[in-house]
């Protein structure tokens, strides 16, 4: 399993991405989920992907495959975001014809589910979840943010926390803490974690760091949550009436 | 979709349930999923359902039957609560015999869950899980909460409170909170909710209250303890790199 959730707030966007993959319990495994395309000061494209193994790998490595032919669409010509998602979207696609077949055939499902957000120049930050049927929705300020893989255990902090107003430091810590409750309920979902930060208009990213056990600010985090939640729990009104 | 939880402790047992279910978004109702069979003094019964309805009241209703059949075995007669499990269990075949293949014909799945937990004179209180084949488990010291139906939004708080050694007060202040998270979330789940209290060896039910918006209680939980939540949030270090 996986979880990944995004964010795209007034001031830039937000992406977190834990890295175990899980083939069965007893065939675990460490795989990045996040790529990022930039070309400084012009685009910055950040992809999150869940589902089947093989066919996200397909999907990054198509699109690669396709920065190196001239004249062909791909993610550093796109006009803008959503040529981008459509691009992406297309990739899909084509992975699902040449692979899907073959998978049924041996009772796996074609399973996709991308995050792809970032900014071109000319245009606001943007932000899609692109479905394996290669078609998408996008973040709107009512609804600023998306999760992909193992959503539900993360999903009401996110709800009581993040507006589209939020700022980016606010939704980096809210994304931990939302991390931090699905690892602790499903051993499918595990560090290192990556997480990276674009700022509006910076046109590059802002920061990028992978989160391991040693590292002291999640770690903070995690065990000063616990703490405030128990807090808080105690200091509500006990029901009279037991 | 459906969201009930239920705890056995040391000191006696909690059970919540909320009432909402649909076939599809356009139609909602409102059926209550708690059912209680008691004998003072003797033994006392609480059921919750979640899965297919027509599936849930038909045990419900074959349960209520046996017990106008004498000499056949039934909730009143069980010697335990294994044996209530079992009986529970057996009709839950029952109907799946009925009903099951015609079920599927229409695209229906035979989907039943229920949590069954009580205490009868002579042993300590216990709490199992019934699933669509009749099978269960119970719970341990170690796990001392079930689930069912609409079940991770509200299982990390469950998982950061409830310990066998809680006081059946926190319980059902955190079954109500972890009640709260998943209304929060999924709009199939909905007030009012059932809640039960058994005191261990009381042999009978300690308080059932029906909980709906207008139940002050609640209502001072869910905004205390959204408020306390953001404060916790606030109060966390922002990530400095951001």
């Amino acid at each position: 399993m996986t979880y990944c959730v995004a964010m795209r707030l007034e001031t830039g966007l937000v992406f977190l991405s834990d890295s175990r993959t899980n083939a069965g319990v007893d065939h675990i495994n460490t795989f990045r989920k996040m790529r990022i395309w930039q070309r400084q000061g012009e685009r910055v494209i950040v992809m999150l992907t869940a589902g089947n193994l093989s066919v996200s790998q397909s999907v990054v490595n198509i699109l690669n495959e396709r920065l190196t032919i001239p004249d062909a669409p791909n993610l550093f010509n796109a006009p803008n975001m959503f040529e981008v998602a459509r691009h992406v979207g297309e990739v899909v696609r084509e992975v699902h014809r040449r692979d899907a077949e073959a998978m049924n055939e041996f009772g796996v499902e074609f399973n996709a589910s991308l995050i792809v957000g970032g900014q071109i120049f000319g245009e606001a930050p943007r932000l899609f979840n692109i479905y394996s049927a290669g078609n998408f929705i996008e973040t709107t300020e009512d609804t600023p943010y998306i999760q992909i893989g193992e959503s539900k255990y993360g999903k009401p902090i996110i709800d009581r926390i993040v507006r589209y107003g939020s700022s980016l430091s606010d939704a980096a810590k809210c994304a931990l803490v939302s991390m931090d409750s699905t690892i602790r309920s499903n051993l499918s979902v595990g560090l290192p974690l990556d997480l990276c930060v674009i700022e509006r208009d910076a046109l590059a990213i802002k920061s990028h760091i992978s989160i391991n056990q040693d590292n002291a600010y999640y770690a903070q985090v995690r065990s000063q949550w616990g703490e405030r939640l128990r807090e808080a729990f105690a200091e509500l009104p006990s029901p009279d009436w037991i």
